[in-house]
């Protein structure tokens, strides 16, 4: 079943928009788990089983494993999500962007290696950096497009034919990079105007909106500015808020903010 | 010994501008190597030794390895050119590009896992990206600015204010960025006309140079549009073209391509 498939059934099934984004900080590890062996693995575990009810879909951060030699825990993390949670899709976040063979070998680390149905790819190296990924039929390539970050505006802002480069970026994911609605875009919740520019440039088009939560984006607004025209359409990622909720009760926590942030998403539907 | 100063250091001890790729792919790994165990690392290590005097850097693509699940042996390539090339600076090609508290996470995985002593870097999301990476005294980010793919003009040379997306990344780089000289960019050899133009912007700023070899950029073009006022200034990249250059002999092969390529490039300075 295709990345787009799986999300649109979920949508509807579970009736959420909530993204939960895993990113393991070592120094921010509940104490109950810190000593544990596979560390990382267990806290993201826990974390997954207590929000999947929440979930749209699961969103590792490959660089917090990266940093600590943790790959092997991320492919378990993942192997868990599919084997116990197969209706939630899981969008690697690793934010690569190469091209021709190496291109081909980040694929390869995403789709094979991790499992993942999607993953998210930058495209200041142009369109033709995405093939490789599309060469995987079925999985979906999340392109950065409008960043929640405060610097993003240095150059995705900047005018290009009258018109700012995050809107150029949207349109050639609308018009020419998603053959068969594999192409999903980054939008951040910082930019509420933004998003509502580029729901109008995309379409149906998915959007996976950072931003809410620890970063200040408003829940609501997101839904206003960016649902499509069933009132879906949107992967709204929250990461800190939900893992960090209560250092005491990691569990409670994360499941507690999560349906808080689903239906606090679901009231604007 | 910064980045900058080992590099400095080595162009003018070794005579030499070419940085040799280490671009592992399973597939084509010589039969003498491919059945012993580690044969990622065994192969990068032989052809580290082969090349090293005709080296000015050695860059790893991180891509290779994280599709094998082979992160130990990038770790042991890493430390085999510390230990006894230790003139020879690593740049991790790995093309981050992240915010915050994940560029955090990526920049001890290129620093303090891998060792590297620069690592490649993607503008897209802005200069804030860059910062976590500057907490690093000494170590260099490569900034992607004019790539050598054929679609990399898709936004790179779209224009802004009457001035092409590249040329922005590379005045930024120099007027605001680089605060010790830590900051440099990667320009595609396929481009040389634009190879000159970024040089006459950034002045001595070190240029990483790919796309000579298996991508058939010209290394005398190069060395003409792209030298430093010091007639250094380069780091010309070559991957495939050496590793490759020999199946039955991937020592003998992979030294004669890379003293040939030193010497080509040399002719021309």
């Amino acid at each position: 079943m295709s990345f787009l498939t799986l999300l649109r059934d979920r949508w509807a099934a579970a009736d959420t928009l909530l993204c939960v984004g895993l990113d393991p900080d070592p120094d921010r590890l509940p104490a109950s788990v810190r000593n544990q062996p596979a560390s990382i693995a267990k806290f993201c575990v826990d974390i997954v089983d207590a929000t999947a009810e929440f979930a749209c879909a699961f969103k590792p951060q490959i660089a917090y494993f990266a940093a600590a030699g943790a790959e092997q825990q991320l492919e378990a993390v993942c192997e868990h999500i599919r084997n116990h949670h197969p209706t939630v899709p899981i969008i690697l976040d690793a934010k690569r962007g190469d091209i021709g063979d190496t291109a081909k070998m980040y694929a390869r680390e995403a789709f094979v290696r991790y499992g993942a149905h999607a993953v998210t790819v930058n495209p200041y190296m142009g369109g033709d950096t995405l093939a490789p990924y599309q060469e995987h039929e079925g999985r979906g390539i999340v392109v950065l497009c409008r960043t929640s970050n405060p610097g993003s505006g240095e150059f995705q802002s900047r005018l290009i034919d009258g018109e700012p480069l995050y809107r150029h970026v949207a349109r050639r994911a609308a018009d020419e990079w998603s053959r068969r609605g594999e192409v999903a875009l980054v939008v951040g919740a910082t930019h509420p105007a933004e998003l509502a520019e580029v729901r109008g440039i995309v379409g149906d088009m998915a959007l996976l909106v950072p931003g809410v939560g620890a970063q200040g984006g408003d829940p609501a607004e997101v839904v206003r500015n960016g649902a499509d025209s069933t009132r879906a359409g949107l992967i709204v990622n929250s990461s800190r808020a939900i893992l960090y909720a209560d250092p005491t009760n990691h569990v409670g926590g994360a499941a507690r903010v999560a349906r808080d942030t689903r239906d606090a998403l679901n009231a604007a539907r």
